[in-house]
């Protein structure tokens, strides 16, 4: 969706804000999953089949760990691990991860300017019966398989938005909440102080990731069911409560558009699922003049 | 060398004794160049041509780390880097060095016994005139350039040797100080408090590593030059010393031998450049019955 919107807009016209919440550290690297795949994908780096990683990536590192003994339950890639590294370093040497994101979305000729959501530490912890998981534990480690009773993102009290992103929703034309998950990539951002208050005054609009009752992709419809909400893009629309201007749904959802409306939310209906660069300009295209 | 003597002797009756004074960060990782390079020769991994690092190696992490701006002065393969990353994952879990390379050992089915001279952290530091220089600084990102008057290994007064150095050479019908550079390669272990004690009541015996008046490899000759002594076997035996029982000298040196023998050490004069694996054995072969 993102790169959809950066495919339409002019550079200057966005600005991407992308969750921190699950980064974490692993092999002494400080990891940011959703910033590189935000990045990569912008940068036309991205693997298209995993969702994660460079396309066209090698593993030796990986094979050699392995055979090594070393953790590897996190696939890093050759060259995907060459950004943890080279972030890892300038952390250490003082930079912010804004600071750090802007250098390396130069390197990459990523057009739009992507902010972390925070350059303050947050940390998703998964709440099951079993206990409480980090975040990678759960989502990788685990392959989601624990039941999820809550969420909770550690230091998100202390947490303040990266400079630039109050200013950057202050002065949108719109808000576009991207078909992520809303529980653990949406929520983390919604939750740094300051955020939902200056949201409160946009045009905000939500493109469901709920699609016929299961999730585009990954865990959301499961969370969902397993927090004793039926999925779907109502649930969505709840979600986000009194933030949204306007909810886009796919046509397979079309039947929840009249309650969703009369809810107070504007509803467009289309086709959600993107699986080539085209549906991605179009999807973005249709979201963008629907609201204006 | 190592290699010659593995290959010649069960692998109950070697040990190697590895300079570790070479060691140093680099990208947040514990590197250490001389284990690696024993290790990597012993398992049949090493890169022939260079002289570190793996053979087959490839490099997508350099690459793309150096499109990052990142710290490519230290030549990082794919796989080699799994060896330093899993390295520091297990020194910072608590494990020594020693029980690192035994670790690894076991994976590469390295035969003998490798020991790193010292558990404890030992940097050479290089004199220049221009003032003191890390290591890894001189060696590889100044590539030997800077001129020479000295040398000190910060941390060695209090450095122990690696438990079962000192029973080893103790229990060792013969000790060979392989072709390496006396300056750095060699001195940091003699240096280490018990260990030059221990090799007194030894038969040991060198090979010289300067044949012709040059180094088989590196910097030798050039630290001898500037250091006003004249590259030779001579300078070799002297260096050593009092250690010294055997010296063995290539057959380009044979006019030294006399002078050699007048100092009271034994001489043998034989082919002692290696550039097959054949040649390795052979030498072993040479020097092992020669002493015996």
């Amino acid at each position: 969706m993102a790169h959809g919107l950066a495919m339409v807009l002019g550079r200057a016209d966005l600005t991407v804000v992308v969750n921190t919440a699950d980064d974490f550290e692993h092999l002494g690297l400080h990891i940011s999953p959703d910033l590189d795949t935000v990045c990569y994908t912008l940068a036309g780096l991205a693997n298209p089949f995993t969702g994660w990683g460079q396309a066209n990536e090698t593993w030796e590192f990986l094979a050699a760990l392995e055979k090594l003994g070393g953790e590897v339950w996190f696939r890093l890639g050759d060259r995907d691990l060459a950004t943890h590294v080279e972030r890892t370093r300038r952390l250490q040497a003082g930079e912010t991860l804004t600071q750090v994101t802007r250098a390396f979305c130069r390197v990459w000729r990523v057009g739009p300017r992507v902010l972390p959501m925070s350059d303050d530490p947050v940390h998703t912890v998964v709440v099951t019966p079993g206990g409480e998981l980090a975040f990678q534990d759960y989502f990788v480690r685990r392959g989601c398989e624990p039941i999820v009773s809550g969420f909770r993102f550690e230091g998100i009290e202390t947490a303040r938005p990266t400079p630039g992103i109050l200013e950057a929703i202050k002065g949108a034309q719109m808000v576009v909440i991207c078909p992520s998950n809303p529980w653990i990539s949406v929520d983390p951002i919604l939750a740094v102080p300051g955020i939902r208050e200056a949201l409160k005054s946009r045009v905000v609009v939500a493109v469901s990731p709920i699609v016929g009752g299961e999730a585009i992709k990954g865990p959301a419809a499961r969370m969902y069911r397993q927090l004793g909400i039926e999925p779907s893009p109502l649930a969505v629309a709840r979600h986000y409560d009194d933030l949204l201007t306007g909810l886009v749904l796919d046509r397979r959802d079309e039947a929840k558009a009249e309650q969703i409306e009369h809810s107070g939310v504007r509803v467009l209906v289309t086709d959600t699922i993107m699986q080539t660069e085209s549906d991605r300009g179009r999807l973005a295209r249709e979201v963008l003049a629907y609201s204006i």
